[in-house]
């Protein structure tokens, strides 16, 4: 049997959630290939040695670029902060290294290309940690709509809010300098949901946004009456045309009050709805206009063994799955793909994809106006934006 | 005690939900007036006068302009097609009647201002039939706000969805020609979330939409393979930027499969965050990040004899109010107003600010741009929109 | 057309949702004869004065016992405290009127009993008023069984929990002694669930019940430090065993924190499963293992004009109805079935069949056995319960 | 470090689950001991060897008692079917090994108590495998009650419902045969919720049940027109007298079209109450009388990092847990509690004291009468039923 051998960077509650799935994913799924954790890196060797004991890897480095260079290192997972995604990326790449990222994948969509056309020419395979849209209760949703039960899409409304900083006395992070993270609640939440759209309905087309910082100064942690100032968005929202031909709106918060993981949805078809609400993660709701009249209503569907991937955590209907379940899936993905059984998805290039509608919802909050994205460029072109307007401007 | 005469033209459902409203406000509320319903116009004697009978009122007429011009009506309650407000309500003002008329007051912000001016002119009351807004649950809502326990307001996301015309074969009729309805879901459905949208945020200074007439061609009812053009919009949505500083969005559709009457709002605070879903129009739910933050979470609170005007139609909380209270609740403010005691509210002025809006979004529709709502004008110049765009600025 | 004068004896809240539903009505529905409120009888002049003018009656009396010997008082409407129900039925069936009488229909099935065969010996007609049986949810839920959409029904658990005296703090008041009220949340609470169990689902054959008095003093209202000791059931639930074979429990709690109107039931058959919950009144949850099973899940149907009664309130789906809209349809049966078109239900009969259960539940909680319902008893015997116990028996 | 080497008796969907767990703990904890998956017995050796290779264990047996002869044996994980929870245990117990078994522990209490009393005697600890109980939702649930927030409890209404016999046609399985299962819903369902109810309110003193076997005769799998007889319980309720006072309801059924882990419950106290719902598995509701009564209502708590071991999992609250993580405290608790650092729970004892319930109900089912438990009984006499009757009976 094959041995796939992870170098995982990076140990914070993202590195933490990919080892858990590591470990789990071969005690749920029957795997083409057996996974070891080989090496984790962190900033400091010592914090390296006392994570790869706590997390079950074997041996560990505080340098990511022998981890990099390793050669009993098959893939290189990347759980850095956004900013270090890049750099680390491209150094796995010219190692010969598959990578696995965390979302998002980049600052900007320029990166993100580089990165993609990098991996493309290495012949590596890539992976991208979107890891909500491995939810069984979303394959399902995929699988509705693919087998057309909703018939045309024509509408999508979708949010990821969260209130993680609604407390404008929630200390300054690094999350809110742009130079780090690139946008805020766009890049962090939007990304998400983003990601979901083009997967669910189609590519986006054209898009308008606009977006707020509600709290533009907040206090430095540990220093009194010191702030620094918010560089990103707060909250955001988005109007869409996608390709199929349907319309929608995206929006995302980080400071929604009681919010606390609302990547929620709602698609409209010719032939029916769909409603997902990932605070209720094993829930789908489905409207068709079957049968009677009289006894049409929206179906409260339990995720269940007769969905796709659910039966090998639990062959009970309704007894739910976890957050932690779906990076499973996500890791089971890696492997198989790794394996060589199926393609990876979604690689470097669909999270590009993702990068450029972001890149392109920023230009418009900028300059106030419709955005057409051009997908096929290779690099983002600083003249790109081509707002549709009325005839006569 | 004080005498109110209605005089009612129309007697389709809306007609219909006057009258209920009629019959049952005053066995509700204790009022300061008596009221009388004296007269029924239809487009037909005969049609008027069973009418007149089914609902229970004086006296009837075929022709709408005697009952404006009788002398023994006090208010005229236009419950007509939508075209029709406009000369209606001219020539009550005209023979110095209070006019109550169902919304949108107008086809367009330049009719709506014509009116408001004519009103106003003439000194006689008005009210426009935005029922959904005296819902108690709304009350309170508004209270919440007013009494700033939400803190400021950053955010508000409404729609008002429906499924009316989701089903592709349903035929034809007046609502989809411009002439007799003016624009479509934004119009009909649209125009009572902005109403609630500037009655518990604040006015809208500028909005971006964008709508889509998914079904284009509807079948003739009646008449085999004919069809006519559907000339407004299915679904439009908008982004939106308030008075106070707020960001929003407000959708509507009239083909959302499975809704039918969502009429649904987010609001979120700097200091909490409010739920409405009129599908469940007795609830409201509250986030505030009070007490120890391990008890959080949203409170579902269900309206009672405690909130507003709720103790009249029951004493028990959580018993549950409907469609037609809501109306009840309407005409006891026509009431309360015409017999002197408070202001009547939303009058035409309110709603021609509703019919600002609507024309703005049409126009930022056809223009794809932002626009900046020119409320103060006296009448809608051409050239008002200031779309805010890109490169020249 | 037939007129049907209507003489009302007490004007509590009971009493006034009565009034709003005998002016609603008319304009809700076409009906077979007039209504005319032509009498209300108080305790005493002056108030019966005031209540008149305000319910909007013709005339009043300080003396109920001149209401019910009226001759132009075609029939009494009951709404006064429990205890007067008999007394007052009974001098109005002498005097041959027909009798509207609030629930539950008396302190215990005995008396329930002599009403009962007065009436039907006198020849006069009667309604007892289970308004929420009238609720067009339930009109549907009704529908939905009888269609044998669910198969034979094998499972019925209900409750209807408030917390009006949860708050042990609640003063005392006559509800809690017996000779007013006679059992507590058993009977005005349980009654309304017992007798939905037994129009959805089929006579109660035995039942085994237990109860509880929580808070046994309650200080006196406006008295400091005085306290009256509680009589009845704070607390009920009880095990049941339908006719048709079916099993269930019943519970009922006027302390249960939080419920505000949990009329709510749960209902299992062989080929699917029902449940309701009144504080969503126009809800309704329909589970039918039909199609794939990977679609399957509980249906929210939203209450619309397809289903009972409801399009004469309004002719869009999913709209709403309220807790008066309920007394609205009852009020409909009265006159239909007085104006000689249609038999009553609830009439004496039936509502005598939820006394001879809450009796029998009674009986249950005093002997802590299993109790055989007899409902053929003429009377109810002393040596009436027949307890099911161990084989020896 | 300690190490705790597992041998896992049955591999089917439990014994899986409990793999994953074992896997899944040391990443997700930080545990005391080093956990060793090592060995697998099963019904023959080649599915030994596979089962140990698909779930990572080192060694595999055909014959469960050479592994529960190991000598590098620490614990026995028992998770076969119901019937040879005992010989296994007792043979592990009489080896000296910890036990960690599957619920319910015996078919019967004289057996539970017969496993007890070899354990205790013994000196090796025992864990049963009561999971739901670890979920950190009812571990909030389980604070709030201990810390007083709900006052003094005064009812209890748990169901446990799922719907995989309610299907006629479902063909018959060893669990409806009592030599294998025991009781049917009862046992399989209830134990669950009754383990439920004593950790969460108190010992249950008294109780009457009822119970039912709607579908006695099963289809033959894969033998047309074969039938076999039900010897269990589809469908059950019991109403339950607390040692604290409290009263209420439990119910299970496995025949409740629609349900799939409706393990639900809610619980009233003098201040306050909570409502649980497994199918949302990470909500809980809670409702306290706190602040100005209009703004009360059921609030809805998502577990988060603040409740107990969730943050372990995610450090995002509403992420949301799954079935499997619940094992996975599960496992954390056996192995501190065989590291010697805390007390194991729900322990032989324990689990014996859901065997006397479901004794007792079973009793109260089949003499149709009260049951008072004798939880201190050493072994269930045959005349321990005390029916608590009316005197003079």
């Amino acid at each position: 049997m094959k041995v796939i051998r992870v170098g995982l960077i990076g140990t914070g509650y993202m590195g933490k959630a990919h080892a858990i799935a590591f470990k789990t994913a071969p005690a749920v799924f029957p795997l083409s290939a057996k996974l070891v954790c080989e090496m984790v890196a962190e900033v400091d060797a010592d914090i390296a040695a006392e994570k790869a004991e706590e997390l079950g890897f074997n041996r560990s480095t505080g340098d990511w670029q022998q981890l990099v260079n390793d050669p009993d290192i098959d893939v290189v997972d990347i759980c850095s902060p956004n900013y270090l995604h890049k750099k680390m990326a491209l150094a796995a790449i010219a190692a010969g290294k598959h990578v696995y990222s965390e979302k998002p994948l980049a600052l900007n969509a320029a990166d993100a290309l580089e990165m993609t056309l990098a991996a493309e020419k290495a012949g590596v395979k890539t992976l991208v940690g979107f890891n909500y849209a491995k939810n069984p209760t979303l394959q399902l949703a995929k699988e509705i709509i693919e087998q057309g039960e909703l018939g045309d899409i024509v509408h999508f409304r979708g949010t990821f809010n969260e209130d993680y900083l609604a407390d404008a006395n929630t200390p300054f992070s690094w999350r809110l300098k742009r130079q780090f993270s690139g946008s805020g609640a766009l890049g962090d939440l939007g990304s998400h949901i983003i990601n979901l759209a083009q997967y669910l309905i189609a590519p986006i087309n054209e898009l308008c946004a606009d977006s707020q910082t509600v709290h533009v100064n907040r206090p430095l942690n540990g220093q009194p009456d010191q702030y620094d100032t918010v560089e990103n968005d707060d909250q955001m929202h988005m109007m869409l045309r996608f390709a199929n031909g349907a319309i929608g709106t995206i929006e995302s918060s980080r400071i929604a009050w009681g919010r606390k993981n609302s990547l929620w949805f709602e698609i409209n078809g010719t032939k029916g709805s769909l409603i997902y609400d990932q605070e209720r993660l094993s829930e789908l709701q489905l409207f068709k206009p079957e049968g009677p009249s009289d006894r049409h209503g929206f179906k409260r569907i339990l995720t269940g063994p007769e969905h796709p991937d659910y039966q090998h955590f639990c062959v009970s209907a309704g007894h739910g799955l976890g957050y932690n379940d779906m990076k499973t899936v996500e890791v089971r993905d890696l492997v198989e793909g790794l394996a060589g059984n199926k393609p990876l998805w979604p690689d470097f290039r669909a999270a590009y994809s993702v990068n450029v509608i972001l890149d392109a919802a920023e230009q418009s909050c900028k300059d106030r106006c419709w955005i057409t994205v051009d997908r096929d460029a290779q690099v983002l072109p600083k003249n790109n934006k081509k707002s549709v307007q009325s005839s006569d401007q």
